[in-house]
């Protein structure tokens, strides 16, 4: 089956023993008034934060608040044949959670209860539906972290960032989701509860059935639950390192010249001229030169000083112009700057956000690529780049929900050019349905069968998110 | 199904469409020479380091030199329905890797090269074969090192290590195999070749199949190389913490204090009284005083001076004898009294190492737990612990080949208790033959029949390591 006959392939039409009324008395019958069909409800169920939504509206919204209301929604789900759509925050990016028509949007949002927090075991058990940052915050109290810490950490949910196994700014030093998780709650599509996973520092007992659950976007389970391996908080300063460029090829060469020299930031990212030029409009700052690209770096923990002098060095050998701070609040207002990088794509119109990741040393090749492609197709591909683990963000912009076939055409030549340098179709947004046209062709074809194999495994059924990740 | 129809489950038969010379007639026509049919390697084969042997001799080993001579192997084994035992140094401490009767024992300790070292990316790629101590030189060489460090690293494979998800000393602040593995390459039970993970720091296309695929103890295919994600060596002075205590749960107590203190030791292992005797009798030191228990803890990186005062004085808070030393050949000395305990434990008898994991703050709890099964059995468990993440390896003693059935009794004892703690059966070892018996019990009859029938994707007809880890 090639990549166009998958692009054909309608999406899998949800089996049906039941009629939608009935469907909807079962749900009501068990969950009351957890059971919202409210037009705006509905509607707001379609779509996550990628731009792009479902074409109809899905059949009820379940707000679970309890593992209980989760079961039984999945028992009636799987009795009646019903699709289910698992929701935390609505803030995917790659359409993993839009419902559709026929299918059910459980919600988990409302699930955000901190379970346990252990500081003699570095470990919180937790509901899914807490959001990352109020997680960081009641942490903070105790002294402790969880790592993972994407950009969109105020609004996404903890549960959602193990579904879509999120990266975020933070991954080369800290780890990614994969990282930080040890064990997970999860709902089977009978409603049947799994413990996977442990509480300790190791454990090998059987399949690592919590890695696998890890990103795999909605597929296998609905995660109820998660124990997290948490780190305390790094003492000592912060040091902030910003650095401007004539271009941005300059500043990924200096990137992986900073990655070379063996110096580990905590973050490093990149911004090239138009995501710069975008987000100073945002925030109204003064516009930045002409084809400036930015590296904003942190150093932190016992050495962040002498590592941030050091990094220092490399950039300016590298052609930067380099401010350092250790002002903690000046280190905050700079990345807010990276932070606002989606807020100011959203201003210039429907985006689709690609998210390749590439071995770092791959990096300047990569920006190579894409300035091949933009001269091409003669378009702008606005840029932002965790440069410290090798992580773009294309931004293709265009008018209209639905994304134009030559934009599709340039996104695929993006993504095969990262296959090429060694890369990947998503370091940390998952597949959705944005990506699903070329899983089979990063996977081969073979692998593609085993994993949709391994989700037949879970949901013999095919009620779990179907037709995302994997379109048969 | 109960723990004890488990126990008297005989071991799947294998399927034979074939009669035995035939199998060997199919290997020899296509590897030649690489088919071993002598009788030292067979009996070799039959037997890990857990001191416990398959009843049988394999029908063949078959030396492996390249991935195609794995590929031929196992297609032959598909037609045949022959069952293959993958084997690396054998070095595993579950029978994991023994080989019994009509069963063909495949080598990869042959292949055992360096593909890759990529010091601006911190992977290196390599064959399975290679032993983790000399990959450690290979990469030492380049300023870097792959953290996985088992006890057992001087003669133990890379690809072993995977295999069983191995642990070490360092894992608490350096991480576990699946923190340190990118990607692997997987030949199927048919022969098929796969090439699972990435390349990329981040990396979240499809399911994560490299993380199912550590510690699956050769259930899902044969790993054929592996991507592994490095670090760079850790630079500035090493400090070493010796610390004895007049008996172990005063040491233990002292260990969880450490933990709690929030200063991360690189390394912080704890022996009992029988342990430090036996090593010191291997060794040819002094005797330690009667019960005297001792820590070893290890501070590195830029803070390891101010790190390795602090905790000495949490160790003298809790009643610990303490010296700090600066050099490393003396620190080295100091571990190496660690290293030999399972050489110290071999001159006793047959021993059966448990490995369970605890969550750090019950380790007091568990040492409690041990004691109590000491005086109710009337027997000596020699216990060392990687105390900083709570992994025990409790060692049970006794003379002949075969573990006596008051041996299993404790065994179950001490492995209920460490569930009861929030604890998991292994933590490093995985479950081979020597754990199966109980793998149920923790996993839950539902997850440990889902986790059968994934590997009944990878493997449909029930040729890779069959009757290891579950038995039907």
């Amino acid at each position: 089956m090639s990549a166009d006959d998958r692009m054909r392939t309608p999406e899998r039409a949800p089996r049906r023993d039941t009629t939608v009324p009935d469907v909807l008395a079962l749900l009501r019958a068990e969950l009351g008034e957890r059971v919202d069909v409210s037009p705006a409800s509905l509607e707001a169920a379609r779509a996550d934060k990628s731009g792009h939504a479902s074409p109809g509206r899905p059949l009820a919204v379940v707000h679970a608040a309890s593992v209980a209301d989760v079961q039984a929604t999945m028992r009636i789900a799987h009795a009646t044949g019903t699709p289910v759509v698992t929701r935390g925050a609505g803030t995917g990016l790659a359409g993993g959670a839009n419902t559709g028509a026929g299918e059910i949007a459980l919600s988990v949002r409302g699930m955000d209860r901190i379970l346990e927090v252990r500081p003699d075991d570095l470990l919180a058990v937790v509901e899914p539906g807490i959001l990352n940052a109020d997680l960081g915050d009641a942490l903070a109290a105790h002294g402790l972290w969880w790592a993972p810490d994407p950009a969109s950490r105020a609004i996404s949910t903890v549960g959602g960032n193990i579904a879509t196994g999120a990266g975020g700014l933070l991954c080369a030093k800290y780890g990614v989701v994969r990282d930080a998780v040890l064990g997970v709650d999860l709902v089977l599509a009978d409603g049947r509860l799994l413990h996977l996973g442990h509480r300790s520092v190791k454990g090998v007992t059987g399949l690592d059935l919590t890695s696998l659950v890890i990103g795999s976007e909605g597929t296998l389970g609905v995660i109820v639950g998660a124990t997290l391996k948490l780190r305390r908080l790094v003492p000592g300063a912060v040091c902030t390192i910003a650095a401007t460029f004539p271009d941005v090829r300059t500043a990924a060469v200096a990137s992986a010249a900073v990655t070379a020299s063996g110096i580990q930031p905590a973050i490093m990212e990149l911004m090239d001229a138009s995501c710069l030029s975008a987000v100073h409009a945002l925030l109204a700052l003064a516009p930045p030169a002409p084809g400036q690209a930015q590296l904003t770096l942190q150093t932190d923990g016992p050495a962040a000083i002498v590592e941030a002098d050091a990094i220092a060095a490399v950039l300016r050998d590298a052609g930067g112009t380099v401010a350092v701070s250790h002002d903690r609040a000046e280190g905050e207002r700079l990345l807010a700057i990276r932070r606002s990088m989606h807020p100011a794509m959203e201003t210039l119109g429907t985006t689709l956000i690609e998210d390749v990741s590439v071995p770092r040393s791959a990096l300047p090749a990569m920006f190579d690529e894409i300035a091949r492609i933009e001269r091409d197709r003669s378009i702008s591909i606005p840029t932002v780049c965790h440069a410290g683990d090798g992580n773009l963000h294309p931004n293709f912009i265009f008018d209209g929900p639905d994304v134009p076939p030559e934009i599709w055409d340039a996104a695929d030549d993006l993504f095969r050019a990262a296959l090429r340098l060694g890369g990947t179709l998503t370091g940390e947004h998952g597949i959705g349905v944005l990506k699903r046209r070329w899983l089979a062709d990063e996977l081969g074809e073979d692998q593609w069968e085993l994993q949709r194999q391994i989700t037949a495994v879970f949901d013999p059924t095919g009620i779990l998110n179907p037709g995302k990740v994997f379109t048969p």
